[in-house]
């Protein structure tokens, strides 16, 4: 039988005992389940001005410390992916267990509850020295990160931009540690830019081709085109541009018909080397160039963004040397995140948390000892920021 | 209001009387709905020997008048497609009408009752003038040509095959004209060749192209071989053999997800100048060579026939010619038959009926006087065969 007792938060530190008390509430997304009532208590006990920011089912909050200048923004998500199956995992995920090797199992450990309890005692030891410091530490915690992230950080960042508010450093918890906590600090990440593909052929019997359009036949040698298209090179800071196909489909099962019409969804994840209107233009080109008859739709998810220099990388990189002892390396793979959002009010941006070897998996997990770290970095951070 | 009255079969001729009486049964495949007893009737009256061969559910019928010599046979069936909704009909599909045009309307008028009718009133004259003609008449008829075609001619096939029956020459009553009766004679029909082809890739997210293989991607290539091959250039009887993919599918609807597999469904038809042993090491070898992980299944659903000379055919083209005033054309053109099976018996093999334009359609219907001319031709064939 597994051992699957909560941990008595009188013996924990105070980062595992607040990431325990975030991890037992199951705040599927958009649901926040009380997490940031938790995190705004212990934020207004430090003189933190707070803002609820609801928008449709998403709970938001903002909260801000001191009057002048530079504003260094901790931002991250109570919500997290749902836990699949509970027999699946070797504890219950929405009881947080640390085990006898000090694994901190449960649904968030890594994304990202952990990071959010270390941000928060990270501001209660900082405070504590320098309760006078100069500059703003905000919060910006959402609970809508793990779906459409439509009400969430994004509308956030459209208040704090009407509000003419500023944001010079941003911190996301992201989990961007791979191996060892530390390795790895995110300062950017790709665009991403959707199409919804639709060829148009002519229906038909297999047995009279001449008098069909076969839109599979004629599409092959377009989309073999655009797989084998070079997008670009990448740059120092981003891999190649990459194409993928995630979806084909054409015809109703039938095998004596030829269809009527080709339906495919392709994700472009594309560098700062060529901007999404490029990859639009080229592709519907050679779309053209195969006198294909085409229906295109597009969705930009997300335009890259990247901090290649800055206050806020020197000092997260000294910071994690600092604490850990290895020099980071520097990332913008994966996928998209709110620092996106973020990006776009001008701020430097980081991404900097636990590893992320089993996020959105069962058995979620992480070294608690690596919370620990991730609060020491934090303060590091601050202390050479706002002092 | 269209008028829906059945035609009162004293004022019809033994021919229309015939098919109008087949079609007010509504035989839907596999349902003979009693066709078979009428036409039995019929024949035993006429001194047929006969043979009930049901199969499943599937009703045939073997009948046989005359003892020696080479065995001209009538095939066909009885079975229609269904109808559809009766509304968007203009006459009842099953309620058989002849308009001031002249044209017989209903379900089967054209596939294939009015032929049946024409050879059942062809063999009733023939026999009234040669009671004792040399030779035998044979009759084979199913219940399931337009379903899934095993229990019906294929197995009365088997049947006479294991009785070493002898089948000489065959006309299958399939309606193989195109603008006016009897312009169109099919010699042969074309192979039928079904492949469903599975290529193997890796699972992954569109963010991380390189931790997975896009079977999409690696398929692509492949098929672009595969459609653009040229099988064969076809020869004097058959057009060139033809690849048509029919089905794709790869991705489960989730945009940030390479598939893991894709699923394709394709089909041949092919002429006499290759086999399908061919197509299929050939269709293999091309996979093969761009490193595709596949699995591939395939379903031989026709060989080809053809009889490109003989007693039938000339005896088919001259009777035709002498009827209807004009010379008929040989072709193999559409999909596969259940001359198919007779073929392999050996047997010269045609098909000739009434227009096919409205085949399988709502509507559907014939000109009354085409059946009569059928019937005259299918009569000249006996008397040139078989005196
Ligand atoms: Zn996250
Ligand atoms: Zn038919």
């Amino acid at each position: 039988m597994p051992d699957t007792t909560t941990p008595d938060s009188a013996s924990l530190s105070p980062t595992l005992a607040l990431a325990c008390e975030l991890m037992r509430r199951p705040s599927v997304t958009p649901d926040d389940a009380g997490c940031q009532d938790v995190i705004a208590m212990r934020l207004e006990r430090l003189g933190f001005h707070l803002e609820r920011l609801p928008f449709g089912d998403v709970e938001n909050l903002w909260a801000v410390r001191g009057h002048h200048g530079p504003v260094l923004a901790f931002a991250g998500h109570t919500d997290v992916v749902p836990s699949g199956p509970e027999v699946r995992w070797q504890h219950p995920p929405f009881s947080p267990h640390i085990d006898a090797e000090g694994m901190l199992w449960g649904r968030g450990a890594a994304d990202m509850k952990g990071s959010l309890a270390a941000m928060v005692t990270a501001v209660e030891r900082f405070v504590a020295t320098h309760p006078e410091h100069p500059g703003k530490i905000a919060f910006l915690i959402t609970s809508d990160e793990e779906g459409p992230a439509i009400d969430g950080t994004r509308a956030v960042v459209e208040h704090l931009r009407e509000q003419h508010d500023r944001l010079d450093y941003c911190i996301v918890g992201e989990p961007s540690s791979t191996t060892r906590i530390g390795d790895t600090i995110k300062n950017g990440r790709r665009g991403s830019l959707g199409g919804v593909l639709h060829v148009k052929g002519t229906q038909g019997h297999v047995a009279y081709p001449h008098m069909a359009r076969n839109p599979i036949h004629e599409a092959m040698p377009a989309l073999d085109a655009l797989v084998s298209e070079c997008w670009d090179s990448g740059n120092d800071h981003f891999p190649a541009t990459s194409f993928q196909i995630s979806n084909i489909r054409a015809g109703g099962g039938a095998t004596n018909v030829i269809p009527g019409e080709l339906d495919i969804i392709f994700n472009f994840r594309y560098s700062t080397e060529v901007t999404h209107e490029q990859l639009q233009e080229r592709t519907e080109a050679i779309l053209t160039s195969y006198g294909l008859d085409y229906r295109l739709e597009w969705t930009l998810n997300g335009e890259p963004f990247l901090t290649d220099h800055g206050e806020l990388i020197d000092a997260t990189i000294a910071c994690t040397e600092d604490v850990v002892g290895r020099r980071p390396q520097l990332s913008t793979a994966g996928g998209t995140s709110d620092g996106r959002f973020i990006a776009s009010l001008g701020s430097q941006v980081v991404e900097l948390g636990p590893l992320n070897a089993t996020i959105h998996q069962v058995d979620e997990r992480v070294r608690a000892d690596d919370l620990e770290r991730l609060s020491d970095i934090y303060e590091a951070i601050l202390s050479r920021l706002l002092v």
